[in-house]
């Protein structure tokens, strides 16, 4: 499954010892970890909430954390176990608790601009050729709707990205978060290696590596084959996540290897992400439409941009089979 | 444009007189139109509506009208033309007429369809691997007003329908449709050229033809590129319909020629009749969103209903751009 250039990569770090290699790997990611932490409290004024220098902040913050613990978990055997599973499990809590502000504030946008595309302009443009008076009253019907759920969707999501906020920032004052913060800053300066990582990397660090890439190989090649789907089922999303996980796991490990990340996986791993966005915010929109009392105008336009949203997952697996480099793997139309 | 296999059929017709050529097809399709309409008599018993035997006879009846129609248009120059001009008219109001019946079921079977398989089994069947209680919650609500939707379309459609029926016993029991039978009886016996069908087929009968195919290539050219289209906007289907129409006068005209239809458009035709049908569906899903008092999850399926038949209106122009036989003419994605 490697490619020529791969090769010669690791041959290079073939005889080092497998900690030379996985060690300053870890040490470099904790280094970026402390620098968000330190620029996060330098943006992070009371007054401060959600600026830009924050989100900076927090992105780098999450990056590194999902870094550290994808290493420690592909490459627990090489490292002191109970250590890496505690630490991985902190950091999770963690990345996920960061996560959330952005994510409702990227639904949010999504949406919004999801919704000005499919309501476009009200007025009859120069572009639309003959518009019967049926047809603008359709437009006219979604534009009303479409205001109204613009609306509500951002109440909701606003409120919710309030809340992540405070609970980020509530995180970020704990104990369990100096805990993490401390452990990471040892790791910094100290590796806690497995005496197995004394052995050539050669002998033990490109085996995880290699399980790590077959994992996602074998979770892609179960995906379900479009025929078998229903577009509406959310449900059905989910081996879909699962392997937008394992391509992330199998990043990293390759980052540790070659040093930079795999380019040729990048497009895949956007669709993933974008099939991951589009699903999330299409569970907003019926969310929202599940709102008591919302006029009728607003339950359709809710549902024509819950549609539309599972129209972009669908695109988005599409994009993933066409820019997927691996040739068989992918049961596609 | 024309290709190796036509230009022998045409050859063949090339020395004939114009009239030789064109007089026998019209005959024809009066004759297949007096069939049909003998047919559709015997099934029209009063107690008898909208029976397989009277859709088939006045699918029968529709489609000679429509040829013939096709024919009068593209070879008006070669025919009597205020009779030409009369009969047309009169056939184009014949098969509207009993068109609108046959539309509004295939509306309604294609949209009560699309709702089965947009909402799915309310049960979490065995192919769905992971569901959240969100998920489940989704589905239900999509699933309850699904229902109502399909049966507010059911009684919607169905009224239109029953409407229809009626309006076409009538114009089948008018003056107006006795004089029209009466003109294609005397068409079957007695076709009226002009002079100018004396002449050779090869220098009067091929540019009439020519100039159809030359008013479809154009009518493609034309077509909008995907990235200016609102996927929303209904008024921008407008130039497909018309392509549509165009495609089915190039036939018509080639079959004068050939004898029988060119396969070579079947699929392009075929497409663009798909988006005509699932245009005319998502406008209905978006007048029935319209109705007074109906409950939000109602008002959302209509919603998701309307964005997955629009979304048909777009799979079908990309299923025109793939099956469209000419090379360089399509402006695509």
């Amino acid at each position: 499954m490697r490619r020529p250039d791969q090769q010669t990569t690791m041959r290079e770090t073939a005889q080092l010892p497998a900690g030379g290699v996985l060690g300053p790997y870890l040490q470099e990611q904790a280094g970026d970890f402390l620098r968000g932490l330190r620029l996060h409290r330098e943006h992070s004024a009371p007054t401060d909430g959600g600026s830009r220098g924050t989100d900076e902040a927090a992105g780098a913050l999450r990056r590194s954390a999902r870094r550290i613990g994808g290493s420690l978990h592909t490459f627990r055997g090489l490292l002191d176990a109970n250590w890496a599973d505690q630490l991985r499990t902190e950091l999770a809590w963690l990345s996920g608790t960061l996560a959330r502000e952005h994510a409702y504030a990227t639904r949010l946008a999504r949406l919004l601009e999801a919704l000005h595309a499919l309501s476009g302009t009200s007025l009859p443009g120069a572009r639309t050729p003959v518009g019967g008076p049926g047809t603008d009253k359709e437009r006219a019907a979604l534009g009303v709707g479409a205001a109204r759920a613009g609306a509500l969707l951002e109440r909701q999501l606003t409120l919710a990205r309030t809340r992540a906020h405070s609970a980020a920032l509530q995180a970020l004052g704990s104990s369990r978060f100096h805990a993490v913060a401390d452990a990471v800053a040892l790791l910094a300066s100290d590796v806690p290696l497995a005496a197995s990582a004394a052995a050539p990397a050669a002998e033990v660090l490109y085996g995880p590596v290699e399980r790590a890439e077959k994992r996602l190989l074998g979770a892609v090649a179960a995906l379900p084959p479009d025929e078998l789907v229903e577009p509406y089922n959310e449900a059905q999303d989910a081996p879909w996540h699962q392997a937008r996980l394992l391509l992330r796991l199998h990043r990293y490990a390759d980052e540790v290897v070659r040093g930079t990340p795999d380019p040729v996986l990048a497009g895949a791993g956007k669709a993933l992400d974008l099939h991951r966005d589009a699903s999330e915010a299409a569970s907003a929109a019926a969310a929202a439409a599940r709102t008591p009392r919302i006029a009728p105008a607003t339950a359709y336009a809710l549902g024509v941009l819950h549609a539309d949203q599972r129209h972009e997952v669908e695109a988005a697996r599409s994009v993933f089979r066409e820019t997927w480099p691996y040739a068989a793997a992918v049961t596609g139309p």
